[in-house]
């Protein structure tokens, strides 16, 4: 008999023993083991056993078969982290619980009984794909080799020792051997050789034999000679491998990318290894519950006959279909019996997560294993579909559908596609891995992506990526690989980060070093991509494209606007939208905004004509030419409200009266000044000087804001008459045009500049109703957006309607940073850690400009309780920010016009989270 | 019998009539009688009657004679500058009233009993000598002259009613009769000539009739005919003339300089005339109860015969002493009597007040009347002398004495005095009405003073000044006058003003329209002094000198030691200085300070032969290079480190570590980059490239602070071995030197700033101890300087042993407000009353800004009960501003060394009042 099937009946008797195993040797406290059926504990948290670790204790409870093991939990790392040092006894606990497992598996590491193998992985409670070791085949020697030989053949038994070794000198024990040569070649591709091509099926013992010598002989020359012999040793120098590599650059890169704290640390899982490499009825894949690009309700999977471990998401070899009727070398006719466990498995655990899985297994000999399983990364369409079809399948609420999908996946899908008419025609295609529409310059290596993405858009084109291009990715528009499947690295980590993806355009043949790649066409002829030409990827299709392809706006799925409408039921906060003319109104509108929360009206100043009396008005010393600017001025306002009130029709528009320094609409290259000077009349030597007397040490802290309208009471008039002649006109020409303006006052800081401009503001208004008969009601508000306003928010609601909240300068003044400036010294501060990347306080907003915000809430409600609150600064589209603003119970924010999808949706998540609490 | 005869015998019966009167005529709520005895209310408030309203009630309380009379309450000027309306039944209310005045005076206006005439006059809360109108001898009309030419001459009678009709014309009417000529003269030279040149003894009636004929006419052609006959009329006009004075120019003037706000108004003062010209048995004065220059307990009074209303003060004649005995044309050989009167009046009234008086009288056919009683301006010298004699003299305590000094005083008394020798001869002398020496370039006018003021210091020179001249004065430096004594205008105002001031230098002649003056010498010989010329002047001695007098530092009077070490004694605060070099050190320690409470390191960079190693410390790409200017630098800082901790030995010594943004000290000319590049051997495109790159937008909200110590950690590095090495070095060779180091970081906005950088200097001690076994004792502290540390006080307090506000910094952030560019704008704020112009939040705190200081104090304290609290910034050396630090109870305050006498006193004031409340 085997050493298999005498695994497999002994498996059935093992349960009853585990009892008195526990009690022979007590678990140590950082110790967690898993086997069929065992109890989930009430204190096993995903913090404490990482995603992986969390994940086959929660199997093996609900009896899903997972090769035996522990877990050495999250709290070994973090302290290893930051003392440097493990606990006393750490090296003694393991050997202990190694002999616990050898009891639990019946194997044995010496091999007398059944060998036993394991793998030692990291796993950390936010999911880092890739980004951390992994060491295999743990307990291999040269001696026991023969035991495993004798059982499943040389070639099986050589093959896994090589690939322990490749392993050890290359993750475990970090050894430089790039310029080492064997045979001929580099030992890097000798590796690849003997272990991923053809050759693997022909080397002879012999060849083996001289490898493993000439590896074994490196190991040693460098004091490492204990792994070829003390399997102990190999295992506690592959626990310290997973535990430094949680500290490596991929894992650093990736968690700075993510905005996974440092802190958090990773478990370590020890489990029993299985063999998908063991025979031809042996294989191991990976599978999605849905599929992870559309979302449909199909088991998405691919696997390998006779391989291991990572060779399915590596993108070496190109995996099979496990479920592809059609093709005999499926699973689902290879491996009917183990198809049909793994598709009643990925249902259970679908239901059990009450999400779309992700799910790695083995198949070893016919018996079907589960490795892991987590929840799964999708694209965004996926991301909708799934979470509708959960609602239609009774599985979740629509308001667990609506907390389940990433406010940023919607961002992502409002992003332009290609506009394609029927002449154009793609070079090649491949899988459609990422969806979205992607346009740059190609570019071979990830320095370079990093290099030249600065100045321009750039594509990586490669092979196939690692978790060495994360950065690289990251920079570029989006990424074409010649080879891997839907689940390679390249395909999972562009999905992650919503960055359009086209996997395995097997017609590719690319040359980085060279610095091109060649299309095979079906003609014969060769097509020539050099770095630097542009490419077109789409990669919702899988086409790429030679040159810029025309971008057009996406249209909205249904399924898209069915999550909009279920947030909007379930949201409190009004949107609105920063928009400054027509056209942005329409986008807006089309995005679902209930308004405007900032009109700009200075963005109207700068077209070419109007920006000519707009200089003029600002240097006029006589007060004639000054009046007579501010008429055109007028004039040109007027418009662009009737346009803007027409567009908003029935909704209420917020306008802000001029806000930037003066000095920012001057004339400041040469060319300009004598534009200006030949338009205006005036003296090029008095223009000049003016400029310069305008200029401020400070803009940001300067004459700007109401402080204009204190200084220059005419301009804000010319404006608030601008805003009351464009009612007027509608009123009499377009009475249906239903207006609702709201006239802001930018950069109050005292009372007494709310006093004076609310009063002019009502004094025209006044005069429109007394002289016109204007009938319209208005507002009058005032921003917030220093902390003596919000300080003393409670005097300044005495004379206004409303507060809007502008969280950009609010920010500015309460870090004392200028958001211009920041980029002297944000970097440095992200890397000394002072915040987060993601914690960007220009991005979301920071917990004491909150602090501030709150404040300001509480005194103006209690000087007026109904005041309206709203906030109008880019945090108005921050998620996070969001969540802040529902809880201070503000009555609406203002966002971008592409950001309002995105605001809706973590507007209800932030009313259904608060709501939960 | 005459009229005044029958009045003096009826005084007595009066008394007795008046409580019947009471009943009869219900007294109106605005309307308050004053005669002798009369009950002082309760609810008689200074902000209700007015200072002079309360002096002639409170006066007419304690039975001195005051002439009897009624006051209109502020309440009414509020109500009229509110709605620009009077309540109903005003004016008959005012008539009613005069009908009461009648029966108490038993005095008429018809003339057929005595005749009552009155005076008319504005009263405001605060002070403000001679800036509004008063209108004297209303009550005559051309009708009844005849009855006053009966009993007391014609002279007299035409007099008086020719000042009444020029003060109508000019005043209440506000007629414009600058160009109208009467006789071959100006009417204003008529005037003049008619009643305050000797040829009013000369004037026939005839020429009276005519001249009053022709005024007469004037004010029937303007409409105004009613007053000329209509005496009810009169009095309304009049009336309603000093309610508007209050919002004339001067008075608006005043207001502002003296930081008084628009919303007190004024009461108005109804009072039956008396006639310091009746005859030569009449004139009018002006005294103090000691002496205004010097304090000495002495009464130093003026006064003129036969003379009316503001002739003293005025300065158009020059008066005489009243207490001279030498000179027998003094009040007290003249009219023994009465003086001695006067002399008890005075000093019941100083006890009463419990501080010295500036009183008004008048004596009319040898009866003493007393007008008002105000707490006199005096000189610096003179307010400490009082108050110090007032606590030997038991009329007040040491505290109370305190209480009663202007801080401000302090501060006028530390400034320079001129370096006399014995060969520098005054060209005259005039009295010393205001001490303290000014120099500068002579100016005739107002207006021109304020126009050459802007670029250079001015002088200005006038016969006599008005209140017209208040601005012009305002800018001067000091102010010399030909006319007018020690109490004329240009005395009281400089008094008040603290400008050094020479009054009445006689043999001046100033001829304003030509632009010069002449001295006559007593050769006989005339000095010519032209517009422009330099000029000094000893407010102190009187003395004026040509050209310019070299200035040294005053010494210390015993009085100021007295009165601070009396302050001393009662504060709770510790007063520091900001301190950047040994020379600071030294003066601040002469001024009383306790320790350094900034000293700024980059000041010492700016040393020629230092920013060049400065320069080259940031520009340098190579860390060599940069390395290497640092040990040049940290030279550098040793030896002033050694200096400073020398000079403040046993004291506290705060440094602050490098603050301003890098590129303030790079080189920005031509010359000064060639300069730099011939030290450095740097390319001089790469210099120019890099301070280009290094500028920034906002500097103030830029790469300065503690993100310099986080971006460049070798600078901070640098500069805290700097001062561990000079701690050393004073250890082993100076032990006696006794060294207090606090350590302070700037612009933490982050916990995790201070963090990191607190961990470094505690890392460098520990280097300095454990290496070179240094022994002292360090604290380290946080700058709170912007509104995100103040409000995440709480946090930064667990890493630093201190907090030191930086007021400036804070206040910029908290307003938005850069204190560079804020001259753009200030001026339209204060002319707005957005706030005052002593409200300047860069001068006196702002309330937010302090109500940030105050959650800093009170989250740094939850975290560390005994953490040490300071301020740094400007306002360490704001008196007003010290009231809110010593009610937050920081442990010190830091300013400039000038400052440190004034922060000394304030915060005695702040302690005493914080027990007293």
């Amino acid at each position: 008999m085997s050493i298999l099937a005498h695994k497999n009946i002994q498996n059935d008797i093992q349960n009853s023993l585990i009892q008195s195993i526990n009690i022979q040797n007590e678990e140590n406290d950082f110790i967690h083991f898993f086997y069929k059926n065992v109890e989930k504990k009430s204190d096993y948290t995903r913090e404490k056993l990482g995603g992986k670790g969390l994940s086959v204790i929660e199997m093996s409870s609900l009896g899903i078969p997972v090769p035996e093991g522990f877990v050495i939990d999250t709290n070994i790392c973090i302290k290893y982290n930051k003392t440097g040092r493990l606990p006393e006894n750490f090296e003694k606990n393991i050997y202990d619980s190694i002999e616990k497992l050898e009891k639990i598996t019946h194997k044995n590491l010496d091999g007398q009984n059944n060998l036993l193998m394991l793998s030692i992985r990291s796993g950390a409670p936010m999911s880092m794909p890739g980004m951390m070791d992994t060491i295999l085949n743990v307990g291999l020697t040269r001696k026991n080799l023969k035991i495993i030989a004798q059982d499943f053949g040389d070639r099986f038994a050589y093959n896994s020792y090589l690939r322990l070794l490749e392993c050890y000198i290359s993750t475990v024990l970090n050894l430089d051997y790039k310029n080492l040569f064997f045979d001929g070649l580099y030992l890097t591709e000798c590796f690849n050789k003997f272990l991923r091509s053809e050759y693997r099926y022909q080397a002879t013992n012999e060849e083996f034999e001289k490898l493993i010598d000439f590896v074994s002989n490196f190991i040693e020359r460098n004091h490492y000679g204990e792994i070829l012999h003390d399997v102990k040793k190999q295992i506690y120098h592959a626990i310290i491998a997973v535990l430094n590599s949680y500290n490596g650059n991929r894992a650093k890169a990736y968690r700075e990318l993510n905005g996974i704290s440092d802190d958090l640390g990773t478990a370590v899982i020890i489990q029993t290894m299985v063999f998908g490499n063991m025979n031809d009825d042996s294989c191991t894949g990976v599978l999605f519950s849905r599929d992870p690009s559309t979302g449909e309700n199909k088991i998405f999977g691919e696997y390998i006959i006779n391989a291991q471990g990572e060779d399915v998401v590596s993108g070496i070899c190109t995996p099979s279909l496990i479920n592809d009727i059609s093709d005999a070398k499926s699973m689902i006719n290879l491996f009917p019996r183990c198809y049909k466990e793994l598709d009643e498995i990925t249902k259970k655990l679908e239901k059990h997560h009450r999400d779309m899985q992700d799910i790695e297994f083995t198949v070893e000999n016919n018996k079907l294993y589960i490795l892991q399983s987590r929840s799964a990364k999708r694209s965004v369409d996926a991301e909708l579909k799934c979470a509708i079809d959960f609602v239609k399948e009774g599985l979740i609420t629509e308001q667990e559908a609506l907390l389940m999908i990433n406010p940023s996946s919607i961002d992502k899908m409002l992003h332009p596609v290609f506009n394609i008419n029927k002449n154009t025609k793609s070079i090649t295609k491949g899988l459609p891995a990422s969806p979205g529409a992607a346009v740059g310059k190609v570019i071979f290596s990830s320095e370079k992506a990093c290099e030249y993405a600065k100045t321009e858009k750039v594509l990586l084109v490669r092979m196939d990526t690692s978790p060495e291009d994360i950065m690289g990715m990251t920079v570029s528009q989006g990424i074409l690989t010649a080879r891997g499947g839907m689940t390679s690295h390249a395909a999972v980590v562009a999905r992650g980060m919503g960055k359009p993806c086209v996997c395995g355009a097997m017609k590719i043949n690319v040359y980085e070093n060279k610095g091109y790649f060649e299309i095979l066409q079906p003609n014969g002829e060769k097509i020539i991509v050099k770095e630097g030409d542009t490419l077109s990827i789409n990669g919702a299709t899988g086409d790429v494209y030679l040159g810029e392809i025309e971008l057009k706006d996406s249209e909205f799925s249904e399924n898209f606007n069915l999550i909009m409408s279920w947030a909007d039921k379930y949201r409190r906060l009004r949107v609105r939208v920063n928009a400054d003319t027509e056209q942005d109104c329409k986008i807006a509108l089309k995005f679902g905004a209930e308004g405007i929360g900032l009109c700009r009206t200075e963005h109207m100043f700068f077209d070419e004509k109007r920006i000519l009396y707009v200089r003029k008005m600002i240097l006029s010393e006589k007060q004639s030419d000054r009046k007579n600017a501010l008429e055109h001025i007028k004039a040109f306002q007027k418009e662009d409200f009737i346009k803007i009130f027409r567009a908003m029709n029935g909704l209420p528009v917020t306008i802000r009266l001029l806000d930037p320094p003066l000095h920012e609409f001057l004339p400041l290259t040469k060319e300009t000044v004598e534009k200006f000077v030949q338009f205006s009349d005036f003296d090029i030597g008095y223009v000049n000087e003016k400029v310069n007397l305008l200029s401020e040490k400070n803009p940001m802290l300067g004459h700007r804001g109401c402080r204009l309208g204190i200084s220059y009471p005419e301009i804000y008039e010319c404006q608030i008459e601008a805003i009351f002649e464009a009612i007027l006109y509608l009123a009499e020409n377009e009475p249906n045009v239903k207006i609702h303006p709201e006239i802001m006052i930018p950069l109050i800081a005292w009372t007494k500049e709310a006093k004076i401009l609310t009063k002019t503001i009502h004094k025209i208004a006044q005069y429109y109703r007394d002289g016109y008969g204007m009938k319209n009601d208005y507002l009058v508000g005032s921003m917030i957006e220093l902390p003596r306003a919000a300080l003393s928010a409670g005097e300044i609601a005495e004379d206004v309607d409303f507060f809007s909240f502008g969280t950009n300068d609010l920010t500015q003044t309460t870090l004392g940073i200028s958001r211009d400036d920041s980029i002297h010294f944000l970097n440095d501060y992200i890397e000394n850690g002072i915040f987060d990347k993601n914690d960007d306080p220009f991005v979301n907003i920071d917990p004491y400009v909150g602090e501030l915000i709150k404040i300001a809430c509480e005194k103006g409600r209690k000087t007026k309780e109904n005041i309206k609150l709203g906030v109008c600064g880019e945090h108005g589209g921050s998620p996070s920010s969001i969540e802040l603003f529902e809880k201070l119970g503000l009555n609406y924010i203002s966002s971008s016009p592409y950001r309002i999808p995105v605001a809706r949706l973590a507007a209800a998540q932030a009313f259904l989270r608060r709501g939960s609490v």
